[in-house]
């Protein structure tokens, strides 16, 4: 299933799964089952909740919309944590000038930071440094502590898009990059949540790319990812108890605007874009704070 | 007032607040009126509910408990986020080998990281670096965006003290010190908030200790911080809004363990307090996972 949180031209909040084969038609869950809650966070915890959602898409009877009439939500708007990794590809570690690294770099976002698709990415009045970062994105259904390789991807509800809106002076500030990541609706999150049964295994060999203003950027394949979707939840959960809900980003490819011989940074009305392969394209209209 | 989460002997979860000049009473404000919630971090963004809080304690027929007779929970047990400031001592920058910083060094840590006064701080399977770092904690209780010195406090809902458990080995494997700072109940957060009106303004001047099975680890005063209460906040609310239930932990003073010679580390069966003068005292065991 494709699951996003929307509000409809109404002013509902609802949970969406789009049919398979149509352009931008989609089954409204909550109108279908009434036993179906407007909280994706809450159904993909939910084992009956997602039967539901499943026997609600075989309905003849379901309500069906349009994507182009909603306003997308972020999948998980108010995430416990949402871990971040830096340097997940070794390119990209490159060109800003680390070492090929032995331990992924972990920080952190706030929900104050998500944004959703369609939505603005706020360049804000302080800095003139925002950049776009391309990532897999996955939500975790399931409470995990110390998983292994052999049932890492078991906590997984979905996979995502997400661009890790940066501002990178205030990310060079000092050696943590923390506040440069946190900057209000700086972080695209969406459009939908794919279930795993629909892509392969760790999303594993998927082509990921950044386009601005439909100018590739970022062009890559989480077949290079240092650490796979498997591996980060084993050294995640070796720390931490990843709780339904919590959001993992999963770092960036080779790219990005600041490391460009011009550097590139994003400005009002500028549109970029992050494509991952089979799960679809997030889209956002930079505004400026 | 000096208010707590907590859960009761019968399993009930209430809100308490200290009767002043008592040894260890307190008036159970969610018993005493029935229309102030469960919920601390609902209490604090709402003026009508301090209000009723404030009436409660002046109720003759409030009542009553004793503190010793229930178990603690973190004053907010599901913040949106923590904002957690490095070095703003000048004394732990140099023992920590940094120059004296020019701008704060933020990270964040999750909820999953959190344990309450007198519950366990927990020294992971993985590692034997458990170091304690004395606090000053804040809970934000109205949104903040662009504050101002002027303005700037006006957004604290109350006080309180953070013991920021740091697996040290684990901060320091990449430059990001996050995956540190994460470890499921690590950082002790109580025992009650204090509203700023029992406090001088900003929390200026205020002794703050850490003890370790009873010894004097650290020992410093807030007038040393290199960014005051109000400057955090106007540096914070310049990137990311600051909303009701928000934490900030505002950086720890010279003598943790690791810059000892020999190094110091927690290990089960270790007592740690962490003493902050007109707040009070939080303690905690050390415990395995």
């Amino acid at each position: 299933m494709r699951l996003f949180a929307y509000q409809g031209s109404d002013g509902n909040e609802s949970v969406g799964a789009l049919i398979k084969g149509a352009a931008d038609e989609f089954v409204d869950l909550c109108a279908t089952d009434a036993q179906i809650p407007s909280s994706l966070q809450s159904i993909i915890q939910d084992e009956s909740l997602l039967h539901r959602a499943n026997a609600a898409m075989n309905n003849p009877n379901a309500v069906r919309g349009k994507t182009s009439s909603v306003s997308f939500k972020a999948p998980i708007d108010k995430p416990g944590k949402i871990v971040c990794m830096g340097l997940n590809y070794a390119d990209h570690a490159k060109e800003g000038g680390n070492a090929r690294p032995e331990y992924p770099s972990f920080f952190m976002r706030g929900p104050s930071s998500l944004t959703s698709h369609l939505g603005p990415i706020v360049k804000p009045r302080v800095s003139d440094k925002l950049d776009f970062e391309a990532e897999l994105a996955f939500v975790v259904g399931k409470k995990a502590r110390h998983l292994t390789l052999d049932n890492a991807l078991e906590c997984v509800a979905g996979y995502s898009i997400f661009n890790d809106g940066s501002i990178r002076d205030y990310q060079r500030k000092t050696t943590q990059w923390t506040i440069g990541k946190n900057f209000d609706q700086t972080g695209a999150f969406g459009p939908w949540l794919v279930t795993p049964d629909e892509l392969p295994t760790g999303c594993h060999g998927l082509n990921i790319q950044s386009r601005l203003n439909g100018q590739v950027m970022q062009n890559a394949n989480t077949k290079d990812f240092l650490w796979g979707i498997a591996e980060t939840i084993v050294l995640i959960s070796e720390c931490m108890t990843l709780e339904p809900g919590d959001v993992v980003i999963t770092g960036t490819p080779a790219g990005v605007g600041y490391a460009r011989n011009p550097p590139v940074f994003m400005k009002a009305g500028d549109i970029c874009e992050i494509e991952i392969e089979s799960i679809g394209v997030l889209r956002n209209t930079i505004v400026d704070e």
